[in-house]
Formats: C-alpha cells, structure tokens, sequence
C-alpha cells in the first residue's frame, strides 16, 4: 500500500483462513489509523535480513551489501502422450511423454550455464499421470523457475524457454506446451544506499561482499518510491523459512552496526 | 492354488476391503467344495483373451498365437541431493536431483534400445519432493519396469539397469539408490498347444500371427504345471482395465473358433 502496489481497502478486505480481515482486525485493537502515509516523507530506506542463502556462509562474510533483487519468472510445462500398458505396447507404438524429459530438462538447465554465474534454473516439481509403475504416463507436468538480476538476461531466457519448448514440442510425437505463471521483474537499488552500506562495511572492517537477492522481500515494494539497499548476513547452512533457520549473535551485532553507520552515511 | 503357487489355505484367508474371508464367503454361497483338483488329470490347457495391446489392430490380424508371456521386473529408484530455495542459491551451490534425470532416462531407454524389439522400458511414475516451484527438490522417486520374452535378455537388462545406476551415482554429486521390488520371470508355453493354436489359425483362414504377451495372465501359473497356449482377439486401440475397452462380434466368433479347433487339434 505504502509503494502504490496495492490500495488501502484491498489491504483492508485481505482475509485469513477464518474469513478475519485485516481492516476489522486492526481497528479492534485500536490500530486502525487514519494517517496518510507520504513517501515523499522518507529520504532513503534500509532493510537488515538474514541472506536466505549459503553465499556468505561458504564465503566467510559476515556482511552481504545487496545491489538488487532477481527478477523471477514462473512456468508450467505439460507435455502430453498417450498413455498406455506397460507390457502389451512395443517401443515404437508409444507416444511416452517421458522420454522428452532427458532433452527437455537439458536444454533447460543449458539457457542457466549460458548466463552463468548469476542465473537460477529450478525444476521443482515434476508429476506424472497417472503414476502407476506398469503404465506409460499420458502427462507428465513440471514447474520451471527462472531468475536473473539482469532483467536484459531475463527476458532473454525467457526467449529461449520458449524457444526450447517449440522445438521438443516440434521434434517429438509428444506434444509440448508452456504456460506462463508469473513474472517478478528485476530490481535494482539505489546507488546512493548502496554505497552508504558500502562504505559503513568496509569501515568497520567485517568481511564483506555484495550480492544480489534471491527472494523477494519488502524492500522490493519500497524501492519503487523510496532510494532503498539492504544489509545481509549469514544464517546457518543458508536455511529459512525453516524450524533449524538461526544465526549467531555475533553476526546480528555486525549487521545492526552496518545499518547504524549506513543511515549516518546517507545524507 | 492349483498350480501350487499358493497354499488353499492361504488363497482362503484372503481379505477383501471389508475384512471379509474368501473362505466364508464361498461357504456361505455353498461353492466350498472338498474334492481336491488334480492338475494330473488335465491333458492341456488353453486360454482366450484380448490382447490387451495394440498389435493385431494395427497389423490388422484377427487371431494371435501366444507363444509366451514376457518377463517383468519392477523397481523404484531414488536420487538424493539437497533441498534449497531457488533464489539464493547459486548453481554451483546446489545438489540438484532433477540435473541427473536427462542421463538416468536416457541411459535406461538406451537399454531397451539395445534389445529391441521386444524389450520394453516404462518409468510410470516420477516424483519430486518436496514438489514446490521455488525449492530445489531434496529426493526425486521414480518407478521402473522392465520386461523382456527371453529370460536371458532380461537378466542381462537388469545387470545393465544396475550398472546405469552405480554410473550415475559415481558420476554425480547426488546419491542414487536402486531397490528391488518385484520379479516375474519370462514364461514359454508348451510347443504342443502352441502349434495346435498355429494349425487351428492356419485353417480358419483368419489372417494371425505370433505374439508374446506383454500382462501376466492365469496361465502363467496354470503353464507351470499343465501344457498351456493362449489365443488373443484385437481390442479397440489397445485399450484395457478400462471403461473404453471393446471389441468386435466378428472377433469373438473368430477367437473361440480357433479355440474349438485347437482344442481338437491337441492330442
């Protein structure tokens, strides 16, 4: 609501799982206000976070200066055969949607080496129907993740995803269709609080690096219509969102100080 | 129970879903007789089946002179790498299952290639967990069944799944684990039956050829102890255990012809 994204009363009428919304949840605790809040208020904004990651980690950093944030695009890819027994049906009378797969997935992870080392390729889930051993799937369904910082190399891949789809779809008896999910365009934050993190890490003297966000986070939105950087620092075997996500204390006192001494640089 | 496959009381205490007792039920219905089945006293036996496949609909055959039933082994694979977001975690970082898929499929298709026409390769089911577009799956799961008409060739395919296996598993930084579920050797039935289906084929006139059944069927276990053939009649696009499943009049009354005169044949 604050970048503009969404508004006050789409923010207001979001429900949970028992129907509650957040308007009438926020006005019976007395926190419904009715302050404008003006962007144009802020001079600059900062975001301390654990990296949700193994780079600093494996890197012996302690404090990651982050340039920007991936862009994302999401796919659906369903490749459709005939499904038939296992037994009764020679080879070259199937139509196995299976056997695009070890093309397919090549092809896939070859677009993240062409724009290595930034570029992300993830196949996260990949089903089979009906998934019975002594049947030769009908479909086979699969999610594609892709993300790049650059959004140039992004829409890049994104070409060459569809270029790879065309062509198993055009050189097999299967047929091979891609569904486009979602798009997170890339990010880039301002000079002006990256340098301010900068140089707050390199004075303190914490190992230090910069680093591009993988996930998505708050600042995201922010930097839409505030200058914006974020401050990372390591957390255990690069795991969130995760009941074993911790960080040691040391790190904690690190990244605060950074942040102190990037906001007094910012000016 | 007739072929000494299992013991009666075995095949009597069988449950259905309802935890009712074949046993009981059989007494109950009065069909629990005590006169023991002597598999001496067959001569030979023959049996009339669709094809379950799709060959004799496509060779346009009417009659199928089955010399054998194929030999099956089942078994699951699963590869283990290390589940992590997909974002922040560089390529170089991770130990992706899904990267050693192109080379597993491959490489197990190659096998069935290898011993073509007759060998049959199906990975009916493959699964990623935890199955969720933006994570790096921990463990992939797949099924595979192999088969084969020659018991020779189809050990000799099962030390090549083996070796396909320990391959990738040494050449990747995931773990690939093979587990043996189940095995249904390669049957030949009886050279008598077998020619007295051909001789009963050739005089009806019925265009026919030589099949090896790809499902298992009773006979298998009944050729363990009686001299035994099979006759298969086409089915509509190869379809079985399913609502679609037909075929035709005429085919019908071919079939149990060929039957009739076959069983006239074996003396």
């Amino acid at each position: 609501v604050f970048a503009g994204e969404f508004t006050l009363d789409y923010a207001y009428q979001r429900e949970d799982k028992e129907g509650l919304t957040l308007g009438n949840e926020l006005e019976k605790i007395g926190y419904k206000g009715k302050d404008i809040i003006n962007p144009s208020e802020f001079y600059a904004s900062l975001e301390l976070h654990i990296e949700q990651g193994p780079i600093l980690e494996k890197e012996e950093k302690t404090i990651g200066i982050v340039t920007g944030v991936q862009g994302i695009r999401w796919y659906e890819i369903t490749i459709v055969g005939n499904e038939c027994h296992a037994g009764p049906t020679p080879m070259s009378y199937r139509t196995d949607p299976v056997m695009i797969l070890p093309k397919l997935i090549k092809k896939l992870y070859e677009i993240g080496e062409q724009y290595a080392p930034d570029s992300r390729i993830t196949i996260g889930s990949i089903n089979t129907q009906p998934g019975v051993t002594n049947t030769v799937p009908g479909t086979v369904d699969l999610t594609l993740d892709i993300r790049n910082p650059d959004q140039n190399i992004l829409d890049q891949m994104h070409l060459e995803v569809q270029e790879v789809i065309r062509k198993c779809d055009h050189d097999s008896n299967a047929s091979v269709h891609l569904h486009e999910v979602w798009h997170s365009p890339s990010v880039r934050f301002a000079p002006i609080c990256i340098d301010a993190v900068q140089v707050a890490a390199e004075v303190s003297g914490y190992p230090h690096r910069k680093l591009v966000s993988g996930a998505g986070h708050d600042s995201v939105y922010i930097s839409k219509v505030v200058p914006t950087s974020m401050i990372f620092i390591p957390c255990k075997d690069g795991l969130s969102h995760n009941e074993s996500e911790s960080i040691e204390k040391e790190h904690a006192i690190a990244g605060t100080n950074v942040m102190l001494n990037a906001v007094l640089n910012i000016k």
